[in-house]
Protein backbone atom coordinates (compact mmCIF):
# COMPACT_ATOMS: atom_id res chain seq x y z
CA UNK A 1 0.00 0.00 0.00
CA UNK A 2 1.49 3.58 -1.05
CA UNK A 3 0.04 6.60 1.22
CA UNK A 4 0.85 9.51 -0.65
CA UNK A 5 0.53 12.68 1.76
CA UNK A 6 0.85 16.49 0.53
CA UNK A 7 1.60 18.17 3.56
CA UNK A 8 3.13 21.79 4.29
CA UNK A 9 4.82 20.00 7.22
CA UNK A 10 6.69 16.78 5.38
CA UNK A 11 9.41 17.13 8.35
CA UNK A 12 6.46 16.01 11.11
CA UNK A 13 6.08 12.56 9.82
CA UNK A 14 9.71 11.92 10.77
CA UNK A 15 8.93 10.32 14.47
CA UNK A 16 5.60 9.12 13.26
CA UNK A 17 7.10 7.25 10.12
CA UNK A 18 10.12 5.98 11.86
CA UNK A 19 8.12 4.36 15.24
CA UNK A 20 6.86 1.22 16.36
CA UNK A 21 4.43 -0.90 13.65
CA UNK A 22 4.25 2.17 10.95
CA UNK A 23 8.15 2.24 11.25
CA UNK A 24 8.63 -1.53 10.72
CA UNK A 25 6.35 -2.06 7.87
CA UNK A 26 8.20 0.70 5.97
CA UNK A 27 11.65 -1.24 6.85
CA UNK A 28 9.92 -4.27 5.42
CA UNK A 29 8.19 -2.70 2.39
CA UNK A 30 4.79 -3.49 3.47
CA UNK A 31 3.98 -0.43 3.28
CA UNK A 32 5.46 2.96 1.62
CA UNK A 33 4.48 6.89 2.17
CA UNK A 34 5.93 9.98 -0.37
CA UNK A 35 5.52 12.61 1.55
CA UNK A 36 4.70 15.74 -0.81
CA UNK A 37 5.61 19.65 0.18
CA UNK A 38 3.07 21.92 -1.01
CA UNK A 39 5.10 24.26 -0.87
CA UNK A 40 7.85 22.97 -3.68
CA UNK A 41 5.20 23.50 -6.50
CA UNK A 42 4.28 27.36 -5.92
CA UNK A 43 5.05 29.47 -8.57
CA UNK A 44 5.75 32.26 -6.32
CA UNK A 45 9.01 33.10 -6.38
CA UNK A 46 8.91 33.29 -2.37
CA UNK A 47 7.54 29.99 -2.51
CA UNK A 48 4.58 31.84 -0.77
CA UNK A 49 1.26 28.86 -0.50
CA UNK A 50 -0.91 30.73 1.44
CA UNK A 51 -3.02 34.38 1.40
CA UNK A 52 -5.86 36.02 3.10
CA UNK A 53 -9.50 35.30 2.68
CA UNK A 54 -11.76 37.09 0.20
CA UNK A 55 -14.57 38.70 1.84
CA UNK A 56 -12.43 39.24 5.26
CA UNK A 57 -11.85 37.13 8.42
CA UNK A 58 -8.97 36.07 10.12
CA UNK A 59 -6.39 33.62 9.01
CA UNK A 60 -4.41 32.31 6.11
CA UNK A 61 -6.20 29.73 3.69
CA UNK A 62 -3.74 27.78 1.29
CA UNK A 63 -4.07 28.81 -2.34
CA UNK A 64 -5.56 26.54 -5.06
CA UNK A 65 -2.51 26.23 -7.58
CA UNK A 66 0.39 24.94 -5.63
CA UNK A 67 -2.23 22.09 -4.15
CA UNK A 68 -3.69 21.32 -7.41
CA UNK A 69 -0.12 21.28 -9.25
CA UNK A 70 1.31 19.08 -6.40
CA UNK A 71 -1.84 16.74 -6.85
CA UNK A 72 -1.50 16.65 -10.92
CA UNK A 73 2.25 15.58 -10.20
CA UNK A 74 1.00 12.66 -7.50
CA UNK A 75 -1.03 11.46 -10.42
CA UNK A 76 0.73 11.41 -13.55
CA UNK A 77 -1.92 10.65 -15.44
CA UNK A 78 -3.22 7.98 -13.06
CA UNK A 79 -6.45 8.00 -10.78
CA UNK A 80 -5.59 6.96 -7.17
CA UNK A 81 -8.75 7.55 -4.49
CA UNK A 82 -7.99 10.86 -2.68
CA UNK A 83 -8.80 12.19 0.93
CA UNK A 84 -9.10 15.44 2.22
CA UNK A 85 -9.01 15.45 6.25
CA UNK A 86 -11.20 18.49 7.53
CA UNK A 87 -13.66 18.85 10.21
CA UNK A 88 -16.49 19.19 7.79
CA UNK A 89 -16.05 15.34 6.32
CA UNK A 90 -17.87 12.48 7.27
CA UNK A 91 -16.87 10.98 10.37
CA UNK A 92 -13.90 7.75 9.99
CA UNK A 93 -14.67 4.75 11.92
CA UNK A 94 -13.53 1.18 11.52
CA UNK A 95 -15.72 0.16 9.17
CA UNK A 96 -14.94 3.00 6.98
CA UNK A 97 -10.62 2.21 8.14
CA UNK A 98 -11.14 -1.32 6.77
CA UNK A 99 -12.32 -0.50 3.16
CA UNK A 100 -9.94 1.84 2.66
CA UNK A 101 -6.82 -0.87 3.49
CA UNK A 102 -8.14 -2.65 0.19
CA UNK A 103 -6.73 0.38 -1.84
CA UNK A 104 -3.29 0.01 -3.57
CA UNK A 105 -2.78 3.41 -3.42
CA UNK A 106 -3.97 6.53 -1.57
CA UNK A 107 -3.41 10.32 -1.52
CA UNK A 108 -4.08 12.39 1.42
CA UNK A 109 -4.47 15.99 1.63
CA UNK A 110 -3.35 18.00 5.01
CA UNK A 111 -5.02 21.25 5.12
CA UNK A 112 -3.22 24.03 7.45
CA UNK A 113 -3.87 27.21 8.93
CA UNK A 114 -7.51 28.38 8.26
CA UNK A 115 -7.88 25.83 5.57
CA UNK A 116 -7.78 25.17 1.85
CA UNK A 117 -9.65 27.22 -1.24
CA UNK A 118 -12.61 25.69 -1.94
CA UNK A 119 -11.76 25.33 -5.27
CA UNK A 120 -9.25 22.79 -4.80
CA UNK A 121 -12.13 20.38 -3.94
CA UNK A 122 -14.16 21.28 -6.98
CA UNK A 123 -11.28 20.32 -8.63
CA UNK A 124 -10.02 17.37 -6.85
CA UNK A 125 -13.52 15.94 -5.62
CA UNK A 126 -11.50 14.40 -2.74
CA UNK A 127 -13.81 12.21 -0.01
CA UNK A 128 -13.71 14.29 2.66
CA UNK A 129 -12.84 12.45 5.92
CA UNK A 130 -12.94 13.99 9.64
CA UNK A 131 -11.12 12.19 12.47
CA UNK A 132 -13.85 13.64 14.85
CA UNK A 133 -15.32 16.76 16.50
CA UNK A 134 -13.00 18.74 17.33
CA UNK A 135 -10.14 21.40 15.86
CA UNK A 136 -6.86 20.39 15.11
CA UNK A 137 -3.58 22.48 13.93
CA UNK A 138 -3.59 20.73 10.70
CA UNK A 139 -4.23 17.82 8.50
CA UNK A 140 -0.71 16.30 9.44
CA UNK A 141 -1.98 14.52 12.83
CA UNK A 142 -5.33 13.12 11.61
CA UNK A 143 -3.51 11.58 8.02
CA UNK A 144 -1.21 9.77 10.75
CA UNK A 145 -4.49 8.37 12.55
CA UNK A 146 -5.63 7.57 9.41
CA UNK A 147 -2.62 5.94 8.02
CA UNK A 148 -1.82 4.14 11.76
CA UNK A 149 -5.31 2.71 11.95
CA UNK A 150 -5.74 1.92 8.08
CA UNK A 151 -2.51 -0.21 7.86
CA UNK A 152 -3.06 -2.33 10.78
CA UNK A 153 -5.65 -3.80 8.08
CA UNK A 154 -2.82 -4.92 5.72
CA UNK A 155 -1.62 -7.93 5.40
CA UNK A 156 1.92 -8.10 7.24
CA UNK A 157 2.05 -4.96 9.24
CA UNK A 158 0.37 -7.18 12.56
CA UNK A 159 2.12 -9.93 13.06
CA UNK A 160 0.50 -12.69 14.45
CA UNK A 161 0.63 -12.19 18.17
CA UNK A 162 -0.49 -8.65 17.30
CA UNK A 163 -3.71 -9.58 15.26
CA UNK A 164 -6.29 -6.92 14.89
CA UNK A 165 -9.02 -9.48 14.68
CA UNK A 166 -10.10 -9.28 18.64
CA UNK A 167 -9.89 -5.81 18.82
CA UNK A 168 -12.55 -2.91 19.81
CA UNK A 169 -15.29 -2.53 17.18
CA UNK A 170 -14.82 -6.34 15.42
CA UNK A 171 -18.82 -7.13 16.33
CA UNK A 172 -19.79 -3.82 17.76
CA UNK A 173 -18.88 -4.47 21.05
CA UNK A 174 -15.88 -3.09 23.12
CA UNK A 175 -12.94 -5.13 24.59
CA UNK A 176 -13.29 -7.17 27.38
CA UNK A 177 -10.99 -5.96 30.97
CA UNK A 178 -7.24 -8.00 30.33
CA UNK A 179 -4.50 -9.03 33.20
CA UNK A 180 -1.34 -9.46 33.28
CA UNK A 181 0.99 -10.36 36.03
CA UNK A 182 1.28 -9.77 38.57
CA UNK A 183 -2.14 -11.72 39.65
CA UNK A 184 -2.26 -9.53 42.76
CA UNK A 185 -0.91 -5.88 43.18
CA UNK A 186 -1.66 -3.51 45.83
CA UNK A 187 -4.47 -5.82 46.85
CA UNK A 188 -6.47 -6.26 43.94
CA UNK A 189 -6.41 -9.98 42.63
CA UNK A 190 -7.05 -10.82 38.30
CA UNK A 191 -10.36 -13.01 38.40
CA UNK A 192 -10.30 -16.25 39.38
CA UNK A 193 -11.79 -17.47 36.16
CA UNK A 194 -8.78 -16.23 34.35
CA UNK A 195 -6.60 -18.33 35.90
CA UNK A 196 -9.31 -21.45 35.91
CA UNK A 197 -7.90 -22.97 32.63
CA UNK A 198 -11.99 -23.63 31.66
CA UNK A 199 -11.63 -22.44 28.09
CA UNK A 200 -15.28 -22.22 27.53
CA UNK A 201 -15.84 -20.14 30.58
CA UNK A 202 -13.15 -17.41 29.85
CA UNK A 203 -14.75 -17.07 26.53
CA UNK A 204 -17.72 -17.03 27.73
CA UNK A 205 -16.98 -14.28 30.97
CA UNK A 206 -15.23 -11.84 28.17
CA UNK A 207 -18.18 -12.00 26.00
CA UNK A 208 -20.31 -10.99 29.06
CA UNK A 209 -17.51 -8.16 30.25
CA UNK A 210 -17.52 -7.05 26.44
CA UNK A 211 -21.58 -6.13 26.55
CA UNK A 212 -21.58 -4.82 29.60
CA UNK A 213 -19.05 -2.66 29.06
CA UNK A 214 -20.73 -1.49 25.82
CA UNK A 215 -23.76 -1.12 27.65
CA UNK A 216 -22.68 0.99 30.20
CA UNK A 217 -20.11 3.18 28.34
CA UNK A 218 -21.29 3.51 24.57
CA UNK A 219 -24.60 2.37 24.33
CA UNK A 220 -25.19 3.78 20.79
CA UNK A 221 -22.87 0.59 19.76
CA UNK A 222 -24.29 -2.02 21.97
CA UNK A 223 -27.72 -1.11 20.06
CA UNK A 224 -26.09 -1.68 16.65
CA UNK A 225 -24.20 -4.71 18.40
CA UNK A 226 -28.40 -5.79 19.11
CA UNK A 227 -29.75 -4.89 15.58
CA UNK A 228 -27.00 -6.52 14.58
CA UNK A 229 -27.59 -9.68 16.09
CA UNK A 230 -31.46 -9.90 15.56
CA UNK A 231 -32.06 -9.40 19.26
CA UNK A 232 -34.84 -7.05 20.56
CA UNK A 233 -33.38 -3.47 22.44
CA UNK B 1 -0.90 24.77 31.21
CA UNK B 2 1.12 21.56 31.78
CA UNK B 3 0.80 18.15 30.31
CA UNK B 4 2.68 15.30 31.55
CA UNK B 5 2.15 12.09 28.83
CA UNK B 6 2.93 8.48 30.42
CA UNK B 7 4.23 6.78 26.95
CA UNK B 8 6.16 3.89 26.22
CA UNK B 9 7.51 5.86 22.91
CA UNK B 10 8.55 9.65 24.20
CA UNK B 11 10.96 9.68 21.04
CA UNK B 12 7.51 9.54 18.64
CA UNK B 13 6.21 13.37 20.17
CA UNK B 14 9.72 15.16 19.21
CA UNK B 15 8.23 16.51 15.55
CA UNK B 16 4.98 17.11 16.94
CA UNK B 17 6.43 19.14 19.88
CA UNK B 18 8.71 21.46 17.73
CA UNK B 19 6.77 21.85 14.96
CA UNK B 20 3.95 24.64 14.00
CA UNK B 21 1.54 26.46 16.40
CA UNK B 22 2.96 23.78 19.61
CA UNK B 23 6.19 24.77 18.94
CA UNK B 24 5.78 28.09 18.90
CA UNK B 25 3.62 27.74 22.24
CA UNK B 26 6.63 25.57 24.03
CA UNK B 27 8.69 28.02 23.23
CA UNK B 28 6.56 30.94 24.32
CA UNK B 29 6.37 29.14 27.40
CA UNK B 30 2.64 29.25 26.87
CA UNK B 31 2.25 25.34 27.26
CA UNK B 32 4.95 22.65 28.55
CA UNK B 33 4.85 18.79 27.74
CA UNK B 34 6.48 16.41 29.75
CA UNK B 35 7.27 13.01 28.85
CA UNK B 36 7.49 10.34 31.05
CA UNK B 37 8.68 6.86 29.57
CA UNK B 38 6.70 4.33 31.39
CA UNK B 39 10.13 2.02 30.68
CA UNK B 40 11.87 3.77 33.27
CA UNK B 41 9.75 2.74 36.42
CA UNK B 42 9.91 -0.87 35.79
CA UNK B 43 11.38 -2.87 38.37
CA UNK B 44 12.55 -5.72 36.21
CA UNK B 45 16.26 -5.92 35.81
CA UNK B 46 15.89 -5.72 31.76
CA UNK B 47 13.08 -2.94 32.04
CA UNK B 48 10.59 -5.15 30.99
CA UNK B 49 7.32 -3.76 31.38
CA UNK B 50 4.82 -6.24 29.23
CA UNK B 51 3.54 -9.49 29.81
CA UNK B 52 1.13 -12.20 28.18
CA UNK B 53 -2.76 -11.49 28.86
CA UNK B 54 -3.99 -14.20 31.47
CA UNK B 55 -6.86 -16.57 30.41
CA UNK B 56 -4.96 -16.54 26.83
CA UNK B 57 -5.78 -14.30 23.86
CA UNK B 58 -2.80 -12.70 21.03
CA UNK B 59 -0.53 -9.43 22.15
CA UNK B 60 0.99 -8.30 25.51
CA UNK B 61 -0.27 -6.05 27.89
CA UNK B 62 1.60 -3.02 29.73
CA UNK B 63 2.03 -4.22 33.53
CA UNK B 64 0.43 -2.10 36.53
CA UNK B 65 3.00 -1.83 38.53
CA UNK B 66 5.43 0.40 36.08
CA UNK B 67 2.48 2.59 35.07
CA UNK B 68 0.82 3.33 38.79
CA UNK B 69 4.82 4.28 39.92
CA UNK B 70 5.41 7.05 36.83
CA UNK B 71 1.68 8.05 37.83
CA UNK B 72 2.67 8.61 41.59
CA UNK B 73 5.83 9.73 40.48
CA UNK B 74 3.97 12.86 38.53
CA UNK B 75 1.85 13.45 41.40
CA UNK B 76 4.17 13.83 44.48
CA UNK B 77 1.29 13.97 46.62
CA UNK B 78 -0.96 16.58 44.31
CA UNK B 79 -4.17 15.55 42.62
CA UNK B 80 -3.83 16.09 38.83
CA UNK B 81 -7.03 15.30 36.74
CA UNK B 82 -5.71 12.20 34.37
CA UNK B 83 -6.83 11.04 31.22
CA UNK B 84 -6.03 7.38 29.69
CA UNK B 85 -6.58 7.02 26.03
CA UNK B 86 -8.56 4.37 24.84
CA UNK B 87 -10.91 3.32 22.12
CA UNK B 88 -13.76 2.06 25.33
CA UNK B 89 -13.42 5.94 26.13
CA UNK B 90 -16.41 8.49 25.30
CA UNK B 91 -15.64 10.53 22.50
CA UNK B 92 -13.68 13.60 22.16
CA UNK B 93 -15.45 16.59 21.02
CA UNK B 94 -15.46 20.20 20.57
CA UNK B 95 -17.17 21.06 23.86
CA UNK B 96 -15.30 18.37 26.09
CA UNK B 97 -11.95 19.84 24.62
CA UNK B 98 -13.09 23.14 25.48
CA UNK B 99 -13.31 22.22 29.37
CA UNK B 100 -9.77 20.54 29.42
CA UNK B 101 -8.47 23.97 28.36
CA UNK B 102 -9.39 25.04 31.36
CA UNK B 103 -7.38 22.67 33.29
CA UNK B 104 -3.91 24.28 34.36
CA UNK B 105 -2.02 20.28 34.32
CA UNK B 106 -2.91 16.95 32.96
CA UNK B 107 -1.77 13.61 32.95
CA UNK B 108 -2.31 12.06 29.81
CA UNK B 109 -1.84 7.98 29.77
CA UNK B 110 -0.72 6.49 26.39
CA UNK B 111 -1.50 2.71 25.90
CA UNK B 112 0.53 0.45 23.42
CA UNK B 113 0.31 -3.29 22.34
CA UNK B 114 -2.91 -4.72 23.27
CA UNK B 115 -3.43 -2.46 26.15
CA UNK B 116 -3.44 -2.18 29.74
CA UNK B 117 -3.85 -4.29 32.98
CA UNK B 118 -7.15 -3.34 33.69
CA UNK B 119 -6.08 -2.71 37.35
CA UNK B 120 -4.34 0.25 36.43
CA UNK B 121 -7.81 1.78 35.91
CA UNK B 122 -8.77 0.86 39.71
CA UNK B 123 -5.90 2.32 41.01
CA UNK B 124 -6.01 5.59 38.76
CA UNK B 125 -9.55 6.13 38.00
CA UNK B 126 -8.76 7.89 35.26
CA UNK B 127 -11.23 9.52 32.49
CA UNK B 128 -11.37 7.47 29.73
CA UNK B 129 -11.34 9.16 26.58
CA UNK B 130 -11.81 7.89 22.82
CA UNK B 131 -10.56 10.25 19.67
CA UNK B 132 -13.16 8.08 17.57
CA UNK B 133 -14.21 4.34 16.48
CA UNK B 134 -10.83 3.39 14.69
CA UNK B 135 -7.99 1.21 16.26
CA UNK B 136 -4.68 3.25 16.83
CA UNK B 137 -1.32 1.22 17.64
CA UNK B 138 -0.91 3.32 20.60
CA UNK B 139 -2.37 6.54 22.54
CA UNK B 140 0.58 8.25 21.32
CA UNK B 141 -1.05 9.66 18.36
CA UNK B 142 -4.38 10.46 20.22
CA UNK B 143 -2.50 12.12 23.23
CA UNK B 144 -1.25 14.49 20.11
CA UNK B 145 -4.52 15.17 18.86
CA UNK B 146 -5.85 15.56 22.57
CA UNK B 147 -2.75 18.21 23.35
CA UNK B 148 -3.24 20.18 20.04
CA UNK B 149 -6.85 20.55 20.01
CA UNK B 150 -6.71 21.33 23.75
CA UNK B 151 -4.10 23.59 23.63
CA UNK B 152 -5.90 25.91 20.94
CA UNK B 153 -8.38 27.21 23.61
CA UNK B 154 -5.02 28.61 25.85
CA UNK B 155 -4.81 32.16 25.98
CA UNK B 156 -1.77 32.89 24.30
CA UNK B 157 -1.47 29.68 21.83
CA UNK B 158 -3.61 31.50 18.70
CA UNK B 159 -2.26 34.62 17.67
CA UNK B 160 -4.86 37.14 16.40
CA UNK B 161 -4.95 36.05 13.34
CA UNK B 162 -5.20 32.31 14.06
CA UNK B 163 -8.44 32.71 16.83
CA UNK B 164 -10.57 29.50 16.92
CA UNK B 165 -13.76 31.38 17.32
CA UNK B 166 -14.76 31.12 13.93
CA UNK B 167 -14.09 27.84 13.30
CA UNK B 168 -15.85 24.54 12.74
CA UNK B 169 -18.37 23.57 15.55
CA UNK B 170 -18.93 26.75 17.04
CA UNK B 171 -22.49 27.31 17.11
CA UNK B 172 -22.41 23.55 15.59
CA UNK B 173 -22.50 24.39 12.18
CA UNK B 174 -19.36 23.66 9.67
CA UNK B 175 -17.56 26.30 8.13
CA UNK B 176 -18.59 27.81 4.89
CA UNK B 177 -17.00 28.17 1.94
CA UNK B 178 -13.46 29.92 1.70
CA UNK B 179 -11.28 31.39 -1.11
CA UNK B 180 -8.04 33.06 -1.71
CA UNK B 181 -6.25 34.35 -4.77
CA UNK B 182 -6.02 34.43 -7.69
CA UNK B 183 -10.22 35.19 -8.55
CA UNK B 184 -10.07 33.26 -11.15
CA UNK B 185 -8.22 29.46 -11.50
CA UNK B 186 -9.13 26.97 -14.53
CA UNK B 187 -12.05 28.70 -14.86
CA UNK B 188 -13.67 28.48 -11.73
CA UNK B 189 -14.41 32.05 -10.02
CA UNK B 190 -14.24 33.37 -6.56
CA UNK B 191 -18.61 34.04 -5.82
CA UNK B 192 -19.32 37.68 -6.54
CA UNK B 193 -20.48 38.10 -3.21
CA UNK B 194 -17.50 37.59 -1.32
CA UNK B 195 -15.59 40.48 -2.98
CA UNK B 196 -18.45 43.22 -3.02
CA UNK B 197 -17.28 44.84 -0.04
CA UNK B 198 -21.18 44.42 1.16
CA UNK B 199 -20.12 42.63 5.07
CA UNK B 200 -23.52 41.98 5.83
CA UNK B 201 -24.15 40.07 2.46
CA UNK B 202 -21.06 38.37 3.07
CA UNK B 203 -22.28 37.33 6.64
CA UNK B 204 -25.32 36.34 5.56
CA UNK B 205 -24.17 34.11 2.65
CA UNK B 206 -21.88 32.82 5.04
CA UNK B 207 -24.34 31.53 7.24
CA UNK B 208 -26.65 30.26 4.62
CA UNK B 209 -23.60 28.45 3.03
CA UNK B 210 -22.65 26.99 6.47
CA UNK B 211 -26.74 26.30 6.72
CA UNK B 212 -26.47 24.24 3.49
CA UNK B 213 -23.31 22.53 4.74
CA UNK B 214 -24.14 21.29 7.64
CA UNK B 215 -27.65 20.17 6.38
CA UNK B 216 -26.25 17.95 4.06
CA UNK B 217 -22.71 16.72 5.65
CA UNK B 218 -23.74 15.96 8.92
CA UNK B 219 -27.70 15.84 9.70
CA UNK B 220 -26.99 14.87 13.52
CA UNK B 221 -25.58 18.53 13.96
CA UNK B 222 -27.75 20.18 11.90
CA UNK B 223 -30.22 18.89 14.32
CA UNK B 224 -28.14 19.94 17.15
CA UNK B 225 -28.13 23.79 15.46
CA UNK B 226 -31.70 23.91 15.09
CA UNK B 227 -32.61 22.52 18.96
CA UNK B 228 -30.29 25.47 19.97
CA UNK B 229 -31.84 27.64 17.93
CA UNK B 230 -35.62 26.44 19.05
CA UNK B 231 -36.37 26.43 15.36
CA UNK B 232 -38.07 23.24 14.30
CA UNK B 233 -36.55 20.45 12.49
Amino acid sequence: MIFNVMTLFPESFNDFLSTSIIGRSIKNDIIKVNLYNIRDYSLDKNKRVDDYVYGGGKGMLISVEPIYRCYKDILKDRTIKTIYLTPKGSILNNKRVKELASYNELIILCGHYEGIDERVLDLIEPEEISIGDFVLTGGELASMVLIDSVSRFIDGVLSNSESSEIESFNDDLLEYPQYTRPIEYMGLKVPDVLTSGNHQKIRDWRLQKSIEITKEKRPDLYKKFLTNKNMEV
